[in-house]
């Protein structure tokens, strides 16, 4: 089969010929209808060198990925040939306390993981080829009707991510509460969906750029704010001085983080997801009584099956843009120059 | 009666005559049987100057208080003269949603409070007196068989303060988890003393000081750590390599912050309860997965009357050195030189 | 001022003339902008008798009330004359553990309530009337902007019970999860709006009458059912066998109980609401395991400031006829033959 | 190898000679270290027909088991040789919600699962033999040090199952809360013990025997009340009116689950643990309002791991008497006649 391969670090990736995989004993291969392009793949090809990750190439690309059940190996239950199926992406030990959950990304025994801190399309062969070898079965999650595994694919990361962020926050987002969202990105933006789609919180959207909250309006925010000095007031004034009960981050820079402190309120959450680079200084005195300062990655198991519900119900739904296999290269090209339009979902 | 005030900033309190209260609508005296001494009053008389707080001299001192109700105000129900009672100390404005469950140190309303963010001993006139004012009945908490106003008295903030802390974290202290306590001081041993009876957590003590690690033990630690450059690391060991589940930082110092972040555990809590003035850096990178960083400052009312259980029951007891009144100073003489043993409380 | 006042067991009300109310020590009058009329005012009317409540006639009916602040008494803070406000109907002694978090229909000492397990409208003069006395401050709740006193009157009751029902459940409706609500009446068809309005579970709606089955799809619901033998099949069908995560029961009878526990999944929650006099008998292997099967009665002040929130956002609507105070016999006649058209709201 | 089999229903079980079991993929095979009698293997040979279970014999007794992994089959990674292990009784289908979770008991797809609601020694060969083939690697949890596998296997059921019934019931349980446990038999002495070591709670003790009384005293208890008329007013007057926050019925009977219903506290627990074969009525006037009943049946994989570990650490240590396999039914004898002391566990 062909196989978009990154070959070394610091390179474009290829598509090459590789032989088809075949499943082991509790192994099962999936043949893939979607594979989602990330732009955490574009820093895999650019800026990562040898130690950087615990792993390195070659591998095939492609870490969210959807399709249909091709062949189970010995011992495997619960799942059928021809069965539309999400992948789980994270890969862990499969035996600590946080995978027998299914909170694989917090895996406590990363070097009993076929790879540590990795999964498919992350040291592991990917999903941007016609088959992906999945190593365990329980990472196969049955797909819900009325999801087709393109617009599945996305949902494993990019509504998950978001999703697994917002869930940590849901017993403080009654009625009467806010939930700020900075940063209406990929991620973004299906968080403002999620927060429409589970709680009546009130929805306050901030980016810097006026498409970007144009997006969170269609998504369901109730309100709009412009990044800048003035944000922080506009979100305590729009909250009777009360703050935010939940911001959510999802750039991670400086000046985002700063503003998630001023704008939280007392007893809230602040949650990082992006992966910005940014840093905040925490002290008794800097932060408001009680916010709980969280990052967050990925999401659980059980959660990407919540998450295909809200997909296949039309709650959840990620933009996207499909390219053939043959044309992901221009997938990444196009996401590089800023003209993609949603996610790149790569079919084969 | 006589009152132990203090009359302007950076100046020693001064025992004096003042007249005895009455209470208004819906408030009630108390006669004082035991008032704590608190490190913080060492701050109010040395460090504090106009503009600190929202607040001034001249006041009464004394913010950890029990006794016997004196007087009720017109309207007040559920209380009887005679009753031993002990005060919550912190008085919010009432009616905000904070005040209504009780937890006015989170008051969001402070201009309406009595004054802002403080309570009697703190702006306002206090326990150290022979009669205290408490301007709203809701403050009074009726004291359970088996406790006297004097032992009650420091479990109204010693108690509360680490009670809080510790409660905040119950979910992540099933059996086989670990709780780390940093500083084992006034709060810190009566922290541990709390994890003990209300959880089934392995409990690991950290301090400088061989004689507070003894404390700890006394108290019931399961372990103790001497404070320094591999504590982090011996903690880890002693959690498999996972970590502590919950860090209670008692003196929150840059370093001891940053050994909090070292030593936990994904998905754990480190929570800032000491005011040492310390700052942690936190980034998506710098701190494990979904560690939920949160300050806490004093406790609620509905948890004062759960550590007055503890405290009726002998499974909290800060140890305490009583002083008449006449003698206040001594014990604040005491606390500055470092000679004084456990809590001191004010018996008038 | 005129009141619509019940004067004795087993007899219709009449509009009588009585003095003004005017506040003691905390207390409040409002002037009456709603008063919703409610089913179990007919009960008081035409079933109860003396021994029936602990408190008799005569008193102004009337328990679902808002309006504006009229008078404030010596002491009360927070509020302001002119002020639009609901008042929380259930008065409690406010000093036991239950009161102080708002949850007064629970009092834990009813002895010292105004009346034992009453309010206005129950024992005490209610909102039929010009004018209300509300005994504590702490029952009176502002109005956000957006809800007007007659569409806020309702929601004190037909909206906060349905809500307080829902909210303990929270935690059992992720997405992907299903609420059953059995009996779309006064309370169910809101019901099904709040299931909507703060979860992604589905909602199955089942009734016996074709036209409650359209209300509840035009509240929202994903699948409505006849009541009848083949009712928890379908359930189970539309579960994929599962069962309902959730059922609240707004009826309370034999057979829509028997209906809850054959519909119910294991670990799922079977709220009992209605007062339909039924019984269900629970043992060891009659109920699929750790159903937590529970009356809920009313709701807490804080859940009605949440339930406030969504009836000013548009959110949860339960449909109104208003009639003058000259009028209130129309409505509860009305009422009596089914003729009313939601939820009457006596408008002075 | 010898085990002990139940060849037919309402006979006695025989020692015979059986092939040594090998593990296929997935699958281990335990050395038996500890195979714990329970009283539901009576109720096996000498009340259960063809019909009663949907699995019948022959099969090997023994659902309580731990000793040392012996051998592994393909594909199985996180367990070595040698290690002790303790068996997780009740194997469900492995895939769906609730079994992802480790809460096999409540399995959803029974069909799927090796025998439908059943596990080794129900339905499938058990412990009380020298080997038992476990038929997932997910079933053998690594025994804590300090725990050998014949004090390790009671704790897989007459341990877990009470973890399990307290642990749903934790955040009812803060210090000042009543929790009361009927029937101080093999589980409920163990309820007491775990009550003890994880909450702050006081502990009540229901029971007609004065000997149960006695234990429970030796396991923690607070109080003790004699069984009768006068139990559910002795606990209202020890919880000042209020009631017990929780009640935890270990026998089951129409009798205990009456006192339950009467001695529990609004918006309490009462848990259903004992199949005593009693049926309580509930509705909306029988029951304090919002108290939860529900049953509860074994418990989680996670939930084993935290009992093992108060096991380890001798907060929860059922008594035990053990036998030699060739003694097995001596066991069954002495556990008909009432003559056993604790828990029967078998060596191989």
């Amino acid at each position: 089969m062909r196989a978009l391969r990154l070959r070394e670090w610091k390179s474009e990736p290829a598509l090459v010929e590789v032989p088809d995989p075949t499943p082991g004993p509790g192994q099962v291969v999936v043949r893939i209808g979607g594979a989602g392009a990330c732009h955490s793949d574009l820093h895999l090809m650019d800026e990562f060198e040898p130690g950087t990750m615990p792993w390195n190439p070659p591998f095939t690309l492609g870490h969210e990925n959807a399709g249909w059940v091709h062949a189970l190996g010995d011992g495997v239950t619960g799942l059928s040939v021809g069965q539309p199926v999400a992948v789980f992406g994270a890969w862990g030990c499969g035996t600590c306390a946080r995978c027998r959950l299914g909170i694989d990304p917090y895996c406590e025994n990363p070097s009993a993981a076929p790879v540590p801190s990795g999964g498919g399309g992350l040291g592991l062969d990917g999903g941007m080829a016609e088959f992906e070898l999945v190593p365990d079965a329980r990472h196969v999650v049955p797909l819900p009707e009325g999801l087709d595994p393109a617009q599945a694919a996305p949902l494993t990361d990019a509504g998950l991510t978001p999703y697994h962020a917002v869930r940590r926050s849901w017993p403080k987002l009654p009625p009467g509460s806010t939930a700020v969202v900075i940063g209406v990105g990929g991620l973004g933006h299906v968080g403002v969906q999620i927060l429409k789609a589970t709680t009546a919180a009130r929805v306050i959207a901030v980016d810097t750029r006026a498409e970007a909250l144009r997006l969170a309006e269609e998504c369901g925010a109730d309100r709009t704010v412009t990044s800048g000095p003035t944000a922080a007031e506009e979100i305590r004034d729009a909250t009777g001085g009360r703050g935010a009960d939940v911001v959510l981050d999802f750039v991670g820079a400086d000046s985002t983080l700063a503003l998630g402190v001023a704008a939280a309120r007392t007893v809230g959450d602040l949650t990082i997801v992006g992966i910005g680079g940014g840093t905040v200084g925490v002290s008794f005195f800097s932060v408001p009584y009680e916010v709980s300062i969280a990052t967050t990655y990925w999401g659980s198991r059980p959660e990407l099956v919540e998450v295909l519900d809200l997909g296949a119900r039309g709650l959840v739904r990620p933009s996207i843009t499909t390219f053939a296999l043959d044309d992901a290269l221009d997938a990444y090209r196009q996401m590089r120059d800023g003209t993609l339009e949603g996610r790149a979902v790569i079919v084969p």
